[in-house]
């Protein structure tokens, strides 16, 4: 078998020095977005749809469409609820299409929406989507929604913890220097994932705004085996 | 006294999002570019005169002025020499006014240009930079040159050694997250630069056009007392 390679971009402001079209995107946003789309499909959400503009969150809120939608942590105002993934309940989603709007996910899905695969990761989904990558053809490349245009703590601690796994399955190998950065800080901080996460600057974000109760379920591994998927613009489940 | 606060900026497209104009700003190129203006100057050079583009570059040959430059590695092909710090001997720069140009490092430079204060940092002024830094009453940013706008591991790795340094004189906090990602990188390679600078793609880069023999060089701190700075666009030693 052919070794594949996995590239790993720090913050969407760099993805366009990316240059694989026949990657797998994995968008990574651990706090809150990728986790709350875990949420919602584990919940039974139908689809999600992203939208990256407030105007067209409530374009869609005006036809009826339940809205999921913040910035900065602060659910805006015609919004059903936030990003929090503790908002996405059964009642609430199953069965449903969600539109979505968050501050840096729904973007970077945006970004990189003419790759062939995008697929949505977070430590919720971590076992399911390695195992799914594991039998992919194809390159990979991480891409870490960051904060506002900035590299994160966060993401580049989960975007090391798959990159780590990967590689040490022997399917992959990485010549690709943020990925190693990625699995040296996801090395640096993985016997404490919460203490580790404490140094982030949106930990502390979340805790200004007495958002911090889902960190720990963000952070552990495995309560979902579904992968998100971005389909002609929509998040779905994959088949 | 005020706790001054650093920042760290990991690719040169990531710039505009740090938004501190106030800030002293240290470019970190250090394999290679940042290196050889240190000896450069450590062996005599009077000024450098960075300049982005190669055509900028040639005019300058054409009026008659020794001129380093480079791309990827290569000496452009009217230039004198190229950007190892082994280039830059006495004899050749000792009171001149060089020209330089490199892949990535004069274009940060040239990025950084409307900062207050520009300063040049390598291992080889390390201990010279970080008691200037000491001693300034601003906040600091780091910026990483990076490879072609992609974040690498030798400046991350300095950024971080830099930024570890000035947070433990209690004089300095951060409260961002590529200083903190950076100081970890620091803390993982510290205990062995030459091993841990190995897995750098850089490393690998020079090692296969045979211009590796001054990495051991360029990881050697404080060889070096001087502080190179930008001023009017041009290099000089800080007075």
């Amino acid at each position: 078998m052919q070794e594949l390679n996995i590239e790993v971009c720090l913050s969407p402001l760099l993805f366009d020095t990316y240059k694989n079209p026949d990657a797998v995107v994995v968008v990574v946003d651990i706090l809150r977005a990728t986790s709350a789309i875990c949420s919602a499909f584990e919940n039974g959400a139908r689809s999600l749809i992203p939208v990256a503009t407030i105007d067209e969150a409530r374009k869609y809120k005006d036809k009826g469409y339940t809205v999921a939608a913040e910035r900065d942590g602060y659910i805006l105002d015609f919004a059903d609820f936030g990003n929090s993934p503790f908002n996405f309940t059964r009642d609430k989603v199953s069965g449903k299409d969600i539109v979505y709007s968050t501050t840096n996910g729904t973007m970077t899905i945006e970004l990189a929406k003419n790759s062939k695969n995008i697929l949505i990761g977070s430590f919720l989904n971590f076992s399911a989507i390695y195992r799914h990558l594991l039998g992919c053809e194809s390159d990979i490349l991480i891409l870490c929604a960051g904060w506002k245009g900035k590299v994160n703590i966060e993401d580049t601690f989960f975007a090391g913890a798959l990159a780590h796994q990967l590689v040490k399955s022997g399917r992959y190998k990485t010549d690709c220097d943020p990925a190693k950065i990625a699995i040296d800080i996801w090395l640096a901080g993985k016997d404490d994932k919460m203490g580790y996460i404490e140094k982030a600057a949106q930990r502390s974000r979340l805790r200004n705004k007495g958002l911090d109760d889902c960190i720990a379920f963000c952070l552990e591994a495995d309560s979902s085996q579904i992968i998100p998927c971005v389909k002609d613009g929509v998040l779905r489940v994959l088949d």
